[in-house]
């Protein structure tokens, strides 16, 4: 998406390089990093560098193309090699479904051509750029399906950073937005803060600015209110997990959202790549809800007045504090789910069709 | 309530001092400030170093009877200087209903003296006191009559603070889980951070800790999640206005947690001096919502790792934000109030058996 004059996307490759925007220093530094080697790319996976599915399955499949470039030449030492490398990649972070995915990807085409290395390679760099490609496509297919619902003027309102800088491109729950803009519907976004991390207020505020969408940031606390005023038309969020009956799984604060949105009769829909969905998770019941650090409540992270990043702590000494990471929404309170595929229910029989437009062959 | 080994108020009068906790300076320090003349006291509540309805109150008649103290033994001179320190202490914060009823208590006992001059100083001093006093036995009673609504070991939501340091002891919402403690009921409070402004982080966890009471700082975004999930059997909030038709302006956010309760069947009670009812509103249509500086959304403060008080910027330069201090939650989602006269149901009704309560003459 748009950063000045120029568009990005969250990561890609020339030559053995990778290249990232450096998120952790969002929205107050934009900056680009690169690596050079797998074990670097591994690292900025970890330290979190990279953030949000779609952006690090990317990320872990040019890591593992920056590994086949680096193997020995000999087929034997290759295998070894890259063998070692995908394991390393795949360590960073333990429960990125999109990492393994990514990484899957590349590691069986290059099986498929060894013990051809120099093929080998050219199939790693390929794949890894289909991963990309295919990711930013499925967002921008979102984005298409998901504008079609967005009135002229609406007010939108949307909570975390389910945009571009979770994905490749365009991103999910944005990416109607990105869209609807770009048709010239002039959306207007409602950004929530999304404490204790304030994704909304350090991505999404800052990706909206970039394409240059209106927006305002508000307290979490406020969205109810401007839904209860009139002042929002449609809600639309991203997910970590869609299950089988069309629970949702996402950020913390999501489900208040929602039922708030459902009371005031204003459709609430989540935006999402097909991949999201898990099959083998038959309801929200089955979804493990993540507790983080008490730290990131009892502070808060931003920058002072001297241009410095630092924390504030915000809870008196020796403060207790709870930190679900996700909330689920049940299906109930869910208008559709907006995929690369088409708009589906949140029932069972539309997942089912989500996942059948998935993988026609299942 | 209890800080340390002590039993302190918000606010009290010894001689011609006034003391006061410095609340801008919790959860990190507590300090308490002295004013010697009636125009010290004007600037702290104007600067608000007194924050709430019933402190404000409180501190306007010790600031009334420190200007009775300190105007000439001429009676004519006396009126003159009275009446000005009177109209001094009004305008410090226009909106503060509390503040006008504090001053106008001590100026109808002062006036009833007259002209015998050192009558009415002592009449005002008097005065002062019964004001505070009757805040903190309202507030008592709140909570006597709110402590038979908690079960043993219940989970209990707050929002903002509604604590004694809003009042000049007790609290109102607070005051019941102080009661309840007391009684040997265990309650567990969550604790909302109440963005923009945090004082849930601020002061509702400073309170709480200072009494010993067991509690979880949460972010707002967490609250209706633990609803969902079964921890939290009661909401207590307080109030700034409640209509005649029962509707009720909080903070912000206020109106969310009253729909994810009333969702989830969790009772939802508001506790309110009676003072706070406005005959003359007729509905939550005809409060007005105060929209405040941008500032307070763009920006957290907090104690920074060298103990310093400092707010860091947590939006993108440039980020607009909209920053409504409150919202209304229609009284169909409001279980009663708890009041100093009992609890009522949230109906034109209720409201007029409370009123009736409050002033049985009418």
């Amino acid at each position: 998406m748009r950063v000045g004059d120029h568009h990005y996307r969250t990561v890609w490759m020339e030559g053995s390089k990778v290249f990232l925007i450096d998120q952790p220093k969002l929205p107050h530094r934009f900056e680009i990093t690169t690596t050079d080697h797998h074990r670097q790319t591994a690292k900025a996976i970890k330290d979190m560098v990279v953030r949000g599915a779609g952006a690090i399955g990317a990320t872990g499949a040019y890591g593992a193309a920056q590994a086949a470039l680096e193997a020995p030449s000999d087929p034997h030492d290759f295998r070894i090699y890259f063998a070692t490398a995908v394991e390393h990649l795949r360590a960073t972070r333990p429960t990125a479904q999109n990492l393994f995915y990514g990484i899957g990807r590349v590691s069986k085409a290059v099986m498929k051509e060894l013990p051809d290395v120099s093929a080998a390679r050219e199939a790693a760099v390929a794949a890894a750029g289909e991963v990309a490609e295919e990711d930013a496509g499925a967002c921008r297919r979102i984005g298409e399906h998901g504008a079609s619902l967005i009135g002229e003027g609406w007010g939108i309102s949307t909570h975390c950073n389910a945009g571009w800088l979770a994905f490749v491109d365009w991103g999910s729950a944005l990416s109607p937005v990105y869209a609807a803009h770009r048709r010239g519907q002039r959306p207007f976004v409602y950004v929530d803060e999304t404490r204790p991390r304030g994704q909304g207020a350090n991505l999404t505020a800052w990706e909206l600015g970039g394409e240059g969408i209106s927006h305002a940031l508000i307290a979490d606390n406020a969205a109810g209110h401007f839904m209860q005023r009139g002042a929002i038309q449609i809600v639309l969020v991203g997910s970590d997990r869609i299950a089988r009956n069309g629970d949702v799984a996402n950020k913390i604060g999501t489900y208040t959202h929602a039922v708030v949105a459902h009371e005031m009769g204003i459709p609430f829909y989540v935006a999402a790549p097909t991949t999201t969905i898990d099959p083998q998770c038959p309801s929200g019941d089955d979804i493990p809800i993540e507790e983080r650090d008490a730290d990131e409540v009892l502070y808060t992270v931003g920058r002072d007045d001297e241009g410095q990043i630092r924390r504030v702590r915000v809870a008196p000494s020796g403060c207790a504090a709870r930190n679900p990471a996700f909330d689920v929404t049940p299906a109930r309170y869910i208008t559709g789910i907006i995929t690369e595929h088409g708009v589906f229910p949140a029932t069972p029989d539309g997942i089912a069709r989500t996942l059948k437009a998935r993988d026609p062959a299942t």
